[in-house]
């Protein structure tokens, strides 16, 4: 079976984006199509389409969709003002994920530089921009899996959190990327997969994902990493990024800051994962990273039945900030970050 | 509300034992009548009674239903024999728990050390036996509650995981007895309670424990307990345990290394409630101590859907062992043992 394309931008510049519907996952493989800007805003909010670099990609498609709503007959100037709205309502779906806003900047940024005279002349500019987007999202995955397939070693142990693979972009992943790419080169490695609690992405979609590509993996709780890692089952921890700031502190899923401090107790590795796009060099570190909260019901009731009191308080971060300090390097589509600090970050990121 | 009785034996020799059925907690509140051994194997294979102080209450109470099941016209000798493979049976139910096989054999102890000439009287001493191991428990918890308090200070922040409490013994609990004690002494403190995957005991028992004695909790997932040590929101850590071997090494529920590495990573005091019935003094260190594994559903399909690929492979062992070197104290009915060592262990334990 092909994969199924995690996001995808079906017909012209009066097409629609098709996403695979991760909620559904494992149990049931179902594309949406969204035509709308309050259908892609949903997607996003309620994790149909997650992972920094999907988001990003989904958000580039989601101008195009916002230019297909704009009033046909408005002057140049008032629809450039309706699409910076539309931006903006996109940019506010999620907080943390800085390829987000990245991506609805670059499209708007391109837009506005190409002085278009017509509405419809706006939305093929912007579905040019989004579809350059996409194709650079398809070589970083690649160019990460490069740069990061060395560090699997025959035979090791990998553990990874969340999901950074096929279906948190629109190419072969980040942290997934890497085993992809040293799969391909006939290295055999052991995958262990935290559950990643509250939404699961690593039980529903990481092990979907690797069990589709035969990769051996082993599914756990979040709460059994550290165990894995005393038996010395696990040799290296890879994981994707929601945003990086400049010294390398990295957010990504809620848990990935534990495992990180597990790793260190252990004398493991930990690795991060990500494209160029996911770093922020406008923070100098990650204490400035906005952290989204979610619903308590996420935990409460996480896959239909109360499995709580239903009148508790629940604190649900959805990321949290791991320091430079805990990471061993970070895997770029540019090169490998190593020693993870404000100069090497520069040096390889900051030097497109 | 009064508290319902987690375990309890209801009449005389001729009567049965009721459970609080914890796989319901905390949508629905059952008690579960059990009058064979196969129940009582059952109640205790499948949690509805669980924490290790508790399954030996059950224990104990289930050998007098096993006393009641032996032939009224049997030789006493033919009758102890078949007591004792009744006695094996609950043992066998679940492998990790030292209390289990401790009050089995304390039972059959009794009754063998009485030469009783008729099946009645056998089942008279069974039950007198089970009553005092009850309680016992019930004592124990209590001067756990009243040497731990001194640890609790105004406002601070506890962190729990799975379930140590009322829930978990016959009496007041283990490491909440702590937390029940401090609140009758007027002192206010905020609990974190980890939801404890896979079967959620902290979610649906701690929380809900907490909640009808009015102690302020905060549910959190496993993964975020290093994150709320990050924030400073947990001045220490109190947890249960199923087995403690004579160095101090300590087998609970699973996710325990992991919050003790964290703790120790975060300068946080990591400490362990047990009665003196939960040392095995017969292991020299944790290495020994059996660890059971648990059916992979409980990961795949922990809250009715399916959440994984059910063809997935799942490690899912139900606990593991935290190094005496990560506990700052283990509270005891007999005091607290601190440092953690053998020589403090058998000097505080070994003394009855």
């Amino acid at each position: 079976m092909p994969r199924p394309a995690t996001v995808n931008w079906i017909g012209e510049t009066d097409g629609w984006l098709d996403l695979l519907d991760q909620r559904l996952l494992p149990t049931s493989v179902k594309i949406l199509s969204l035509r709308t800007i309050e259908q892609v805003r949903e997607a996003i909010q309620t994790l149909a389409v997650r992972g920094a670099p999907a988001i990003g990609v989904a958000a580039a498609y989601g101008m195009v969709i916002a230019a297909q709503e704009l009033a046909r007959h408005d002057p140049p100037e008032r629809a450039l003002g309706s699409l910076r709205e539309k931006g903006a309502l996109l940019k506010s779906s999620r907080p943390t994920a800085v390829n987000l806003a990245w991506a609805v900047d670059r499209v708007l940024a391109a837009v506005e530089n190409a002085h278009p005279q017509t509405v419809s002349r706006m939305a093929e500019i912007a579905l040019a921009e989004a579809r350059a987007i996409h194709r650079e999202d398809v070589a970083m995955c690649l160019a990460i899996g490069r740069h990061g397939a060395p560090l699997i070693h025959p035979n090791c142990g990998v553990l990874t959190h969340c999901n950074a693979g096929y279906l948190a972009t629109a190419g072969d992943g980040t942290a997934l990327a890497i085993l992809y790419e040293a799969h391909r080169r006939g290295i055999a490695f052991h995958v262990y997969a935290d559950e990643t609690r509250p939404l699961l992405q690593g039980a529903r979609l990481t092990v979907w994902e690797l069990m589709q590509e035969n990769i051996p993996v082993t599914l756990i709780t979040d709460s059994m990493a550290a165990l894995v890692m005393a038996q010395r089952k696990v040799d290296l921890v890879i994981v994707g990024a929601d945003r990086i700031a400049a010294n390398g502190d990295t957010a990504n899923k809620i848990g990935t800051y534990s495992v990180a401090t597990l790793a260190a107790a252990h004398g493991i590795p930990f690795y991060v994962a990500a494209p160029s796009s996911t770093f922020d060099l406008s923070l100098a570190d990650g204490s400035a990273i906005p952290i989204e909260e979610r619903r308590p019901e996420e935990i409460t009731r996480g896959f239909g039945p109360l499995t709580a009191p239903a009148d508790v308080a629940v604190y649900n971060p959805a990321f949290d900030v791991t320091p430079a300090s805990l990471i061993r390097g970070i895997v770029t589509d540019r090169g490998l970050i190593r020693p993870v600090d404000a100069e090497k970050v520069r040096s390889v990121v900051a030097t497109a």
